[in-house]
């Protein structure tokens, strides 16, 4: 390979970097306002983070950039798509593509809007004001429209926005894949309904102390190997993770005294997100191969550690004497089965966080609806709270009562991201299909949960998934991994084989 | 006033306000390190703070940042030095003309070594290892003796490290204030350690709940004005106050439940310097008229709300009943009269945040002049101990035990602020200026301060000093607010009224 083609590369990898340093600053700056920032303080954080947005276009756009990046994607060392450098140079030239394509005046917009949007969904989901947050939403969706028409598309604008958080993913294989988990899921939870089981679920909205709950959350978190050397937990009013270097991790999470689940299997699930991040290679950091793949795969991560351990009853045969301990008034005389049967009960519920694993699928599909339905048929802001409703009352059977509890609970479109939700499913695909291929190579997983040993299924998602990073596409990589192209049969057996004996069926 | 100047003059101020963003950007990530930052994460953040160091650099010195500032200096806008665009003009030339001379390496350098000095130093103090930290403060000293020579000097290199921090000042002007000082403040500690007086200082010691101070420490903040609604107030291992948008000042404490002193006056020091910051014009934000204007005056406020307000006998008039509740142990039977005394007692001790009013000040010369001896004098960094110690006998006749205790003790050096310390001495003589004015103009203060009432003093402050900015130079500021040029004499007066009578001098 030519001397020209080598210092190329060195300077689109250092130009990479540097840019990937100014993001995680962004992150730095996100995080903040989440978790710190002082009620007034919004405006002038938007400020400082579309200045900063601003820039990093400017260097994305930069001339030099796409010199660099259509000389290399011309060089030998771009022939092999799967090697370091390959798979560098094409993942450096599918940012830059799509960068490229958007006004910087449109980048800066959104910035600006995502950070008042979010402080105003804050106020508006807490006051149940739907009003106070609309014209921001409104601004948001026009801008996100606008957006996908920059970046072009073959089928649907909806395409454009999905492959910022899915790239590669098409919207009509999506809604193909979650079509026929819906056409099993459905009759599935009904079966369950018509059980006319009684669940134990009363227990978990006994008085756990917030306190506690965070030392016990921040054990469990440490037990399946996120590094507090290398990262913290916070409270904040929407859980999230976010990386922000190599050794910075941050999870967040709130405490609500009368409900075990929300902290407890937030913590799980953020930590299982940072245990990707945690897991990825440091001396790639923030460069292709040392960044996480796509949204879905990031998500198959966080369920995995919520759902697949931390709903498990081996999980619990090593957890509960300590979890009884920690909370001897509201389960000292609980029975394991009960509890373990309570946080697995599935019922129909308004509140997409606090979902149960089977009918959680559902929430999705809501919002994947709709989503389409503003971006691609000129569905009006105004009328989405009464879309919400008729949705969730004809997939779930309830009607929200208030719009806290309907159209304003989660925080992503006040933060611009559309597109977002349906990763979430794809997530839970994802982690069946892992979960049940790992338990085949350096299984059987059970027996080592209830032993208290997480370190195999963490270095096995490390080694297989985590330090791959953007090597290969996410379709690729499930692939890769367990042999066959992603599907909805895995979560399927998982459901089963959890729920059919709980509910007594078959 | 031509066209062109006026297009020039909004061209200079929207660069200076992207750069007063980008600060603030930096101001977040040292608040962040310094409060939250995990472990590991100290190299990375270094890079995030060294670029950011760097960009601000090239945009200071951008060439068209000089054709501006030397085009303005020679226009109309800049005839009237005390009207705001003179003003802004002129400190913004100060500003460029300081940064051109600094060369790109050694601004970078400076900012990565002053992450990891800091960590380095935070470690070396908690395991009194001074071998642990020596390297980087070496490395920093040799630094600063660069900037120092890249800046220049009339008199001596430390009056180049010394106009940071305090612009405009001399090492020479200093130390005559300050040798003023020393001449009838030594003596007078001496008469106080004479009278044989004992002080009820064990009642500062006994058993205050960490969070209790918290809650009892923000009430206070909040009563003399402290906006939380625009600030915040966490932990942290050395309490400081950062400023990060007209709308966002943070300070922090540290919690010892066995010393009411540290957090309580801690927080109302801190509280103090966030008036300043939170009394800033909004509309100049990071231009010259919405900066404080020297370090000297910042302190001039910290210290007028920690000791002349809050050590006084009004002020516990007003706040000691809801001191005895909130803390019933350690304050139920002791009377104010006691709380008083042992709050201001007088006694040499090693620790300078945690030394009396009078003794403060000897902290800092011994600062003063070890600082001068490794910049002008070439003092070796390997002989820093030994030096401290013997001044520490010197001046407050103590024996360090170890180096956590001396030279370990401030975190200012391992973050390359050399040329600091002395403005925290002369803060103390500004506050004291300050406060006989305020007294004269709006008083009787204490009578107010008696009522709970905290209004005026603050409004006072907010017009005469902080609305001014950077319009005079603190020398002039000093001047214009109370009639006459810095000396100690107010300081000593001061003193003098408080002490006398606690120690039945004369």
């Amino acid at each position: 390979m030519s001397a020209t083609d080598q210092a190329n590369y060195q300077e689109l990898r250092s130009r990479a970097m540097e840019l990937s340093l100014l993001g995680s600053i962004e992150s730095v700056l996100g995080w903040d306002e989440r978790v710190m920032l002082p009620e007034l303080g919004a405006p002038y954080r938007a400020e400082q983070m579309t200045m900063l947005a601003g820039k990093i276009h400017q260097s994305w756009t930069d001339p030099r950039m796409g010199e660099l990046i259509e000389s290399l994607a011309e060089s030998e060392l771009a022939n092999d798509p799967e090697s370091d450098s390959g798979a560098t140079i094409r993942e450096l030239k599918k940012d830059y593509d799509r960068r490229k394509k958007l006004p910087e005046a449109l980048v800066k917009e959104l910035t600006r809007l995502s950070v008042l949007g979010q402080q105003a969904w804050q106020k508006a989901r807490e006051t149940n004001n739907w009003n106070q947050f609309s014209p921001f939403l409104a601004q948001i969706v026009e801008k996100k429209r606008e957006e996908a028409q920059a970046i072009g598309y073959e089928e649907c604008p909806y395409d454009a926005l999905l492959d910022e958080y899915e790239p590669g993913e098409k919207t009509s294989q999506v809604a193909a894949v979650l079509a026929g988990l819906k056409e099993d899921l459905v009759p599935f939870i009904q079966q369950i309904a018509d059980s006319g089981k009684q669940t134990p679920v009363e227990i978990l909205s006994r008085y756990y102390p917030a306190a506690v709950q965070e030392s016990f959350g921040k054990e469990a978190a440490n037990a399946i190997g996120f590094d507090f050397q290398r990262g913290r937990l916070d409270e904040t009013a929407h859980p999230f993770c976010s990386g922000m270097g190599p050794n910075d991790c941050r999870i967040t999470t709130r405490y609500n005294p009368n409900f075990f689940n929300e902290a407890f299997f937030g913590i799980l699930h953020e930590a299982g997100h940072g245990l990707y991040d945690q897991g990825l290679r440091a001396d790639e950091y923030g460069l292709p191969l040392g960044s996480a793949v796509s949204l879905g795969i990031h998500e198959s991560q966080s369920r995995m550690w919520e759902n697949f351990v931390g709903r498990s009853l081996a999980f619990w045969k090593h957890f509960y004497p300590a979890a009884q301990l920690a909370f001897p008034e509201a389960l000292g005389n609980v029975k394991l089965e009960s509890f373990y049967f309570a946080i697995n009960a599935v019922e129909p519920s308004l509140i997409r966080v606090e979902a149960d694993e089977a009918t959680y699928n559902l929430h999705i599909l809501v919002r994947f609806e709709l989503e389409q339905a503003l971006i691609n048929d000129g569905l009006s802001v105004a009328d989405l709270p009464q879309a919400w409703n008729s949705k969730y009352e004809s997939y779930l059977g309830l009607t929200p009562p208030s719009d806290t509890l309907g159209v304003l609970q989660d925080i992503h479109w006040s933060g611009g991201a559309i597109g977002y939700f349906t990763t979430y499913s794809l997530g839970n695909l994802y982690a069946a299909q892992f979960f049940e291929q790992a338990d085949r190579e350096i299984g059987p997983l059970q027996e080592q949960f209830a032993a208290g040993v997480f370190q195999p299924l963490k270095e096995w998602l490390q080694t297989k998934i985590h330090q791959q990073g953007r090597r290969y596409s996410a379709a690729q990589l499930v692939e890769k991994v367990t042999g066959k192209p992603l599907s909805h049969q895995a979560l399927m057996r998982h459901l089963h084989t959890k729920l059919d004996p709980l509910y007594d069926l078959n």
